[in-house]
């Protein structure tokens, strides 16, 4: 059977006829409902991670064929995007995200979730409770994400914490900030992204006024190389940067101040689903961040609606063939 | 009175003929009788920190007038280059060595220890026990920067370390470890100096021949961009690099390794004295890293010597005018 497929090659986008996916024993095949655009699939347009295949890695779907665990076929689930090999150091030592032997689910080694079909390995998926609509599941792994930093931080509640970005993921993580009690500052690019972030945030700036004091805690998730000289800018000494922009570009950077300010910076990636889950099934609102919604066959518009500067989220939607 | 110091002015050392400085009411005037020579002393000649002044930061001396602490009149001393202002939030908050209104003896703002008198406050004074002799007392500055590692990071004995680098602060970081029960591994430039090491590190490499495996926690002090892009290539996922290098010189730098290994950076500059000083007055050996011994007069011998690639540490005396 021939599926429809929008991938990346060699820096192109295109719409192509493709096999559907097989899944061997350990995979279940799932038929995508929602996609979600990430600002990770614009920077591997541009070339990050040199990936050549079907992009997208948020989504909900139905699990089709699962020979593994055959309970999840017509279950409504979300998929972790790393395929760790099981059986490495890092496995072993409970760290199946960073297994060196991974593929990432359209960024790197195996075709993603522009596509009426995809294939995760069963222990990566997860069922999606009722409760939670599939505009706000395809939004569990970008929310993991943001939740991620509370795996790797102790940010105590009356700790002042700069957000630098307005972005999708920079609207999640305010979310996931206010809801752990710490009622985070806001440095943004687009006036109406930052109004928008407004009953989740203590106060907003613009890059044009940006704040003058200085904090202990920034979590840089600009996505753009302006947004670590902000940070370097504003944080205090004996601070934590928490890093969350991945980009194709390189920056200038003489580690110096970090050594004499005595700095610690944070790389912070893809975080556990569950706790996403269970917040959205006990109250968190995040589907408001969704601008519009494509059919994938209108990609270019989505493409488009997804890089002009006041967007938020832009999901695909598929129709059941 | 008229002393001889030993200053940079825009790039070039030279020796001056300079006033004898006077002191307040709060700081003390300390004859010095023994200074090292730190890589960071080089660094500022070539144009790190943009310093003018007399140089020098690590001594040993006796305190010739003090009205603030007259108990530390003829005591010999060792001092904290950190000059707080005492007042501002830094320094309510318990940070005096990031006061932004600090200066640093012969770095920033102050004139430093390659003259025969210097003047500190009273309070950043430390009184040597008489067991410490003043090549191993010389090294109390840079051993509490070595120190500083375990005030800000629990380093537990079982974690295996790589050390980058094979200098006089190497040399330190490498006893304060053992000491700390981790016995780390090192990788460095120069075959002498790494054997050196012997006694005091698990294994030694040569940047040539560097370690295949991956760290949890490295520690970059090599002084050079190099170290940077060694450390990157050696830490595991999820590790930790304790950055010690400063250097006047930029590197290029893409975040994204550090988001999606998610790995920590932790800026390490000077620590307190007093846990150096206590160790050395049980039992840690630091003083067979000095190699040679110069009348100040004899500076340029010094510098020439300091910077030879098997070089450990230069000394300064000074003789009682």
């Amino acid at each position: 059977m021939i599926m429809r497929a929008l991938r990346v090659k060699n820096g192109e986008l295109g719409m192509k006829d493709v096999p559907k996916p097989e899944c061997n024993e350990n995979e279940a095949l799932i038929r995508v409902e929602t996609a979600g655009i990430c600002a990770t699939d614009i920077e591997i347009v541009k070339g990050y991670m040199n990936f050549q295949g079907t992009l997208g890695h948020e989504f909900v779907g139905i699990v089709e064929e699962c020979d593994a665990m055959p309970g999840l076929i017509g279950q409504r689930v979300v998929g972790e995007i790393n395929s760790a090999c099981g059986h490495c150091d890092a496995c072993r030592n409970d760290l199946p995200r960073h297994c060196p032997n991974r593929d990432v689910l359209g960024i790197s080694g195996r075709d993603g979730a522009f596509a009426e079909y995809l294939v995760l390995p069963a222990w990566n998926l997860h069922v999606v409770p009722d409760e939670v609509n599939n505009n706000s599941a395809v939004l569990i792994e970008p929310l993991a994400a943001a939740c991620e930093i509370l795996e790797q931080f102790h940010l105590s509640p009356s700790t002042p914490v700069l957000l630098i970005g307005d972005g999708k993921l920079a609207h999640l993580i305010a979310r996931a900030m206010t809801r752990s009690f710490c009622l985070v500052e806001v440095v943004g690019r687009s006036e109406s992204k930052v109004r928008r972030m407004k009953g989740h945030i203590s106060k907003g700036y613009l890059n044009a006024s940006p704040p003058g004091q200085k904090y202990p805690v920034i979590i840089e998730a600009s996505g753009s190389p302006s947004g670590w000289r902000t940070a370097m800018k504003a944080i205090q000494p004996q601070g934590t940067i928490i890093l969350k922009s991945t980009y194709s570009s390189t920056l200038k950077f003489n580690p110096a101040p970090l050594v004499v300010n005595e700095i610690t910076v944070i790389g912070s990636r893809c975080g556990p689903f569950k706790p996403a889950i269970t917040a959205l099934n006990t109250g968190l609102k995040v589907d408001d961040i969704i601008d519009e919604e494509f059919d994938i066959s209108n990609w270019e518009a989505a493409f488009k609606k997804a890089q002009e500067p006041d967007t938020l989220k832009v999901l695909f939607r598929f129709q059941k063939s």
